[in-house]
């Protein structure tokens, strides 16, 4: 069947002239999760993992993704035509290689037959008398702006053109999911901690020093902060699909009708903010002319830039460091949001330990379990992603999630690892644990404790004020770099507030690499995940997470020192760790945030689980 | 006598129409230590420091000068009209930012002056008869082209323009000293490792990859690495003065003909070097068309960038990176020099220890007393800098030297802190070590036990390739900046062989800068200084300063580990440390280092020294 796509979609290509076709995962708005709607590169190539580009040619179609999911993709695309390209591995080429051989390969191939013809006959689909031109295509409302004008220029200057006016795919899909129209509703001050007012007051004041008249939002998750409006068109990420046009004066929602009712609409004309239909964002950019434009090429589509008239300031959206520095409101709701978040994990720990081995327990029992315990808790809204219960070796695949396919019996030894998050009213929150279900192997206790030590060190860094993710990174790292492991990936990323959980400018990591952004200073009031781990093929995966809030430390002389608070609040399973590997300062850093722990968590519990806490959280 | 030397300036500047004339502190090669000749700026403000930039205008006299010298600076500017800028202080402005400040201000002015005149009486410098600009003078031939380019830009930006064809302060300056014109010699491939035809050819693939058709270098360094050839232009640097221009056959050497010897010139002979007048390189350049150059802009000045007429590759020079990445020969070559000087400063520990308290010993005995054991040496061809010897609060200040009018006397408590190296046919060493002189406060104590820790964790770290000094720098801060205290510079440098001791690309720091490139990857080879400190103004000194080489650890499906292993061996003194305030880890650490430097050293001692040596190198 999806062979039977390629041939539909090469026959499509064929009556456009298009000789490439590229499939990128996502949507309108550069989002990294995606409805349904828009899984268009699924559909062409099953493969269903989050990320991942699929390029067709009438010779080729080629899948590239990256190492969290190499495994799965080989899997998947097995009986289909689709190649996989491994991102990142030595040697295998970037979609843009890809692109560049081929076209240069073809370009010589075409100039050949021309030789050979008479050069008028031949009229490529311009409409130009010119030689023929390799075309490109791909849907312009899905590629990223930075990528389609990078793709632009490779076309330049390589004699070949580009065709973007059209989704090829949906002709091919019948039965295609509908256009997410989640209600919208109203996240209230009392959460949100800053008016709808004071926000486009906040964001006016960047736009003015950055000299911008105008600005245009397209990142859902910028708006729905600005905006201080939730909803549910992406599956675990409350926002609506959606777009902003705002100037000095004025500012548009460009929405679906669907998506409003009385109340969100009372709200938007109370803050003078003007709905307008979904689609006219294109042409009413287009309409702008002589202003200064602020949009972040990386974070709008290619059809918007495109329609682009007027002068174009490109710069990150000022709404990315705005709503990834908490204000003292978000805060204290997240620190509340972490107490009820770490009860359900504390409660699932104790059903875990109490009932590993006296009845069967599968990965996917174990989700539902803590899943429950966390929809017990008040103001409740949704999981914040799907929940990794991974036990065993299945946790060394970062990404595993168990469905009925696969779904391992938990056995009285070794880890299981559960990561999960819930979204409240009061926040979201992201954290992960791994269990010791019984006997472990020497190897398993050295690394459990390895981890530890990485997690502990990080939150205990003291640094001066301008330090990044990528100074700090080697805190974590280190004790694992001594034992010669590593995990393939960041510490650590930003947690938005009933956002998406990843969330940006801050992180920490250690590559500092020239087109990505470098990780952003650390501020008062920004959240960062701490989550090191070992993950060893066909062995176990191990990996403790903690949030950590970004404070300030002493000031003088020398400057404004700043530290890390945690406000992560589950107990880490002292069963696994072999406490001589830890030196004092870190048995202690375990000791006070296990005492920490206790005295938060333990009013919820019963009286039995507390005697339990109280035991489990014992100084080392 | 200053202030008459700024009213001669500004009536050269007058007759020439220049409105701002800027002084850097450099050579004609961008040099970071500059011989006598070129030290304009000193002789202009009587700063003597060896940072600086001085701004003259008709109504102010500027002098902008870093964090190193701000207290020495204010000294010697006093009674003259120079103004300090202190570069880095909160809105202190930047030269450009002063001279963009002053070229609006006077813009204005002069239009102002327009509108009552007569437009077409007035004419500006340039001869043109539109409206009058604002004049930017300097010599084109000590400004680095980077800067130069920077200011052209401002210019334009602003109306106004340059004037950079003299260097008006040579007229000003009776009895200049003479342009440096020393002896050079051949670094023969045992000490160097590599011939000059193999060092070309490596070039020349660098080129090819960079698709450049012709290199020029002014670098002296770079240049000194390239041929195998010393000589001694710059106090303390053992390099010559000169340009080179190369393509793929030829290689080409601007050098002056007192530089050279007929066994120099035979060299260059058998190895195809053609020489050319020093000064021919400006026309040389201006002659090249339809050819790619790569050069440097940051390691050329603005007078060679003015004379390219051709497409310029602006890169680093490719042998930065080659000359950091010592060959096996120089390494092994190092190892040897360092041995060596550890003799020297572990002698001069014995003679300090046992001599403090029965008879005097000045800053300035100090100094002789270092220079002379290292003199006596084997292959010593000179000091690798002017040796700090800093006693007490002096040692504060990072850069002090002590001379006749400023030269304490050392008592038997506090810390002596001793800054020196060599320049042995085998290398070139930098080395810090504080030593206890007697009885020590508290704080002094903790200070100089953080800092060891300091030093040893930065020392001990294992890292992936792929890492750059500002992921592990905060290794060595952390010890610190848990106490709350930092020193305001990096913490640690590259060192050239038989070069300048402050060599790029490597090194450790912190504070990623917007318009400074990025500390370099490590790669086996590289030598680089660890030289924590703690600075307290009024009070103490303390640096522990040793060079660490970088080498392959294990490689498995990580990736590959590196490592470091300390060259420098010279005890660090125990007298001073707290024992108590050290991991286990830190304590192996010392112990192990200890037993090196006892192993390696003991052979080249007295029979007295090494058994003080044994017991100064106890385990603790």
């Amino acid at each position: 069947m999806r062979n039977q796509r390629i041939r539909e979609l090469r026959s499509l290509m064929k009556e456009r002239g298009i000789d490439i076709y590229i499939i990128p995962t996502s949507d309108y708005h550069q989002s990294e999760y995606i409805s349904d709607y828009f899984k268009v590169r699924q559909f062409i190539t099953g493969f269903t993992g989050s990320a991942g580009t699929a390029v067709v040619t009438m010779e080729e179609a080629c899948l590239w993704t990256d190492g969290r999911y190499y495994i799965q993709a080989e899997k998947e695309l097995q009986g289909c035509e689709f190649k996989l390209y491994k991102m990142g591995m030595d040697k295998v080429p970037t979609v843009r290689e890809y692109m560049k051989e081929y076209i240069s390969r073809h370009t010589e191939k075409y100039n050949k037959c021309i030789e050979n013809d008479v050069i008028n006959n031949v009229e490529n689909h311009t409409g130009q008398s010119s030689s023929p031109k390799i075309c490109i295509g791909f849907d312009g409302q899905v590629l990223c702006a930075r990528d389609g004008v990078d793709y632009e220029r490779l076309a330049e200057e390589n004699h070949a053109c580009i065709y973007c006016e059209e989704d090829l795919i949906d002709t091919l899909w019948d039965n295609r999911p509908p256009f997410p129209t989640s209600q919208a509703y109203v996240l209230e001050e009392q959460y949100s901690g800053k008016s709808t007012a004071d926000k486009l007051r906040e964001v006016r004041e960047h736009m003015n020093k950055q000299k911008a008249d105008i600005h245009v939002l397209s990142d859902v998750c910028d708006i729905a902060w600005l905006l201080n409006i939730r909803g549910d068109d992406i599956r675990h990420v409350p926002v609506i699909l959606s777009c902003l046009l705002m100037d000095m004066d004025k500012c548009c929602w460009y929405v679906k009708k669907e998506n409003l009712n009385q109340k969100v609409l009372e709200y938007l004309s109370d803050n003078h903010i003007e709905v307008r239909e979904y689609n006219c964002i294109y042409q009413d950019l287009h309409k702008i002319k002589g202003k200064k434009l602020l949009a972040d090429l990386g974070r709008i589509n290619y059809r918007m830039k495109s329609s682009i008239n007027t002068e174009l300031i490109d710069a990150v959206n000022p709404e990315q460091l705005l709503k990834a520095v908490k204000n003292p409101t978000e805060v204290e709701n997240i620190k509340a949001a972490h107490i009820k978040d770490g009860v359900a994990v504390t409660k699932f720990m104790y059903w875990l330990k109490h009932t590993i081995g006296t009845q069967t327990i599968t990965e996917m029992d174990a989700a539902k379990k803590i899943n429950q315990l966390r929809s017990e808790q008040e103001h409740y809204i949704d999981i914040s992603f799907d929940t990794i219960a991974a036990y065993g070796e299945n946790a060394a695949m970062m990404h595993y999630e168990a469905d009925e396919s696969c779904n391992a019996i938990l056995e009285p030894k070794g880890f299981l690892l559960v990561d999960s998050g819930g979204h409240y009213l009061e926040g979201s929150t992201d954290i992960t644990r791994t269990f010791a279900l019984g006997e472990l192997s020497k190897e398993e206790q050295k690394m459990f404790t390895a981890v530890v030590r990485s997690n502990l060190n990080l939150a205990a860094a003291k640094f001066l004020y301008g330090c990044t993710g990528e100074n700090l990174d080697i805190l974590a790292r280190e004790p694992l770099w001594e034992l010669g492991v590593d995990y393939r990936c960041g510490t650590g990323h930003g947690n938005g507030y009933l956002l998406n959980v990843h969330e940006g400018p801050n992180s920490f990591r250690w590559r500092i690499q020239e087109n990505i952004p470098r990780a952003a200073v650390f501020e008062e009031g920004m959240i960062t995940t701490d989550e090191p781990g070992v993950y060893e093929e066909g062995k176990y995966g191990i990996r403790i997470e903690n949030e950590l809030l970004c404070k300030k430390g002493i000031k003088n002389d020398y400057g404004q020192f700043m530290e890390f608070e945690t406000i992560t609040y589950a107990p880490i399973d002292l069963d696994a760790i072999n406490v001589e590997e830890m030196t004092l300062k870190e048995k202690n850093s375990l000791n006070d945030y296990h005492k920490k722990v206790y005295e938060t968590i333990s009013p919820y519990l019963s009286e039995d689980e507390r005697e339990w806490l109280k035991d489990i959280t014992r100084k080392v």
